[in-house]
């Protein structure tokens, strides 16, 4: 299962000697402790009685007020009552997927795609079919000719899924000219989008890019505050149309009956008296120097025949490697050599990404990046070695690989 | 929907001028806040990298074996490996509701039962079949007459959901003389067991019943901090047999990835640094008051022809009223007449309950609560006036109710 990959991954990432470039652990060494302390101290002491107490299903109304406030950033135009309060966006989506989808059902996604979508649509038996992504995220085209094929079976999807900011695991972003027209067959073939943001706000020139959900209030938007604050406390939420709303909160109800109290109004006393703007900003720079330690030591160690994006933002390089390898086969003799990746079969539903894989910089210093890099480039050169001996695909007659050494734009098949 | 009625009453409920005895919210005004304030400031400012941090999705370690320690209590003898720490125990109920059925599935729970349940159970589409109770909790032979006659259409139910400990909403507990001949029959039948045991802890005696968990590995067992410590932090449990585990697992990962590290580390130290037996113990005792306040007042004021049950624990009392009442049609006028209650048909599948309703003495103070029953005694003299006036079952030529005013055990058809 690929779900438990990942979880397995996060095992052997707590082993000290080990680099860990798998997990997509926020980097919280930023973060002002010592105020917070002294805030949820005060929380608890004045407020206790409510902060501890059960709340509203849908979730604490200044929190989505403030909400509110975050989306406006990507010019989203939102009713706080529009908005659910979720024990992380993996709850919003999870509950989003109950809602639309019945077993057997097809939805829309990156090919690759987040790997926690992908769990949810197989726990409710949705069929994923994938839409190709270059450098500048989800091909228009290639989402057209999805929907016509689909279409020509008779099969509506229920929905795209998309991630349009600094994919996971992809790392491209969607561009903006693409928004519009990715929304308008969307709306031709009858289609519902779910807009994926945990890392919008995180880009490294500071840019923001407006939300699907800002060109089209039909789309649900489900957003976190756990890359922007801390993913400990579990606050995510789901922007969604009226007409879904009341179905959301009745699932929500049903599924944890209301989001912790506590952890909301923490959320909100640090949206209220702290500059989160400027902890963002300070998060940025800690991703921007990671990600600038991994393209480095990828340019300097990695063996001719891989190639990866180059993100402006968010957490993740997705890495294609020399034909033959393939990452998963590879992955116990990478942590063996103690270094982590997630390997890239777990972010499709389809079988695919067994050439690929996804680095996180997200965590780790940069040192410990480098020689992360460092060590998974002598597993890469001892597996060239080994293909080298006993003959391989790199030596066989096939056609030489697309891909050449350093940073390149994802092709549609990998990325 | 009832989920909705019962969320419109949480609503109602907000107002200060109306008592409510609706809602299932446990009483915080005992709690030690300022030590708690210092406990939740230590643990932001030593632990906050953890706390703070996506953590595995089955629950902090260290807290799943103080869990162990708790249910010990109640006998049972259980491997933190085997316990899986959910966002409240409706998270556990929910997930494991979708990890035992398909939609058409039937599962068996004593009728009344628990609301939030019955939701889950109708969100993964199953059917349920209730079983009766009386004064000593669920009747065996009507569980065994259950299974005959289900069994005789080819259908064996998913499981048993069953509250022993202070049933909500009808406030018995299983007789400990019963408890293994529900077991019995649920294994002569092959039907797991799911027992739900928010409350046990608060019984008015002191007395802890021992867990059927604790005769039969192979149940299921639902635990919460939310009744013994906060409900706001949505701290819960599953303690599962280890082939259930791994699937529990996962569907918890694609349902929150995890639950928060930051409430449950709180929890952990809460359990670690804090004598809580001694503050159930409070707790008991703010509860008996309270229980004991509405009874008085049950006595006083309720006219002829109601009867309810005597709580030895837990929150609720479950009140029959005399027929041609319905309940539910009722409750506007009672929230008018500044009165809140749930009524009855919110706790069965099948549509029954109109002529009961469930009182929660956890929250108001003893004074409140008796001025909720005046009112509501009010409203129904005003209800039976109304049927005296223009007929009614009460004066027709039905034989006469079977419950006469006071305190009675609940009749198998009505609790």
């Amino acid at each position: 299962m690929t779900a438990s990959e990942i979880r397995a991954l996060f095992a052997v990432a707590s082993r000290p000697e080990v680099v860990s470039l798998a997990g997509g652990m926020p980097n919280l060494a930023a973060l002002p402790l010592d105020a917070l302390s002294v805030e949820v101290a005060d929380l608890v002491a004045r407020e206790g009685q409510v902060a501890l107490q059960y709340g509203s299903a849908q979730g604490v109304p200044a929190l989505r007020e403030q909400i509110c406030e975050v989306m406006r950033l990507e010019g989203v135009n939102a009713d706080p009552n529009d908005v659910v309060v979720t024990v992380g966006s993996q709850m919003a989506l999870d509950l989003v997927t109950r809602i639309y989808c019945d077993p057997g059902d097809v939805v829309l996604a990156e090919g690759p795609s987040y790997v926690g979508a992908l769990g949810s649509f197989a726990a409710y038996q949705a069929r994923v079919v994938h839409v190709a992504m270059d450098a500048d995220g989800l091909i228009p085209e290639a989402l057209r000719d999805a929907l016509r094929t689909l279409g020509a079976q008779g099969i509506t999807p229920k929905f795209l899924y998309t991630i349009p900011n600094f994919h996971n695991p992809a790392g491209v972003t969607l561009a903006v000219e693409r928004r519009s027209e990715v929304l308008e067959i969307c709306a031709e073939y009858g289609v519902a989008v779910i807009e994926d943001n945990p890392y919008g706000l995180l880009g490294f020139s500071g840019r923001v890019y407006p939300a699907l959900r800002s060109m089209d209030p039909g789309v649900v938007y489900l957003g976190s505050f756990s890359k922007t604050f801390a993913s400990g406390l579990r606050v995510g939420w789901a922007l969604v149309p009226p007409a879904v709303r009341d179905r959301l909160v009745l699932a929500a109800e049903s599924a944890t009956l209301c989001p912790p109290s506590f952890n909301q109004m923490l959320v909100s006393r640090y949206l209220e008296g702290h500059d989160w703007r400027s902890q963002i900003k300070t998060f940025t720079e800690v991703y921007r120097d990671r990600r600038d330690a991994l393209l480095s030591a990828l340019e300097t160690y990695l063996p001719e025949g891989c190639s990866w994006n180059v993100p402006d933002g968010g957490f993740y390089v997705w890495l294609t490697v020399p034909e033959g390898v393939d990452t998963k086969a590879m992955l116990p003799r990478a942590v063996t050599a103690r270094v982590a990746y997630a390997s890239g079969t777990g972010f499709y539903a389809d079988g695919l990404g067994s050439r690929q894989l996804r680095l996180s910089y997200c965590y780790p210093t940069p040192e410990r990046i480098t020689e992360g890099v460092r060590r998974l480039a002598a597993v890469l050169e001892a597996e060239l070695d080994v293909m080298r001996t006993f003959g391989s695909p790199v030596r066989s007659a096939s056609p030489p690989p697309a891909v050449g050494r350093g940073p390149q734009t994802p092709s549609p098949d990998t990325a």
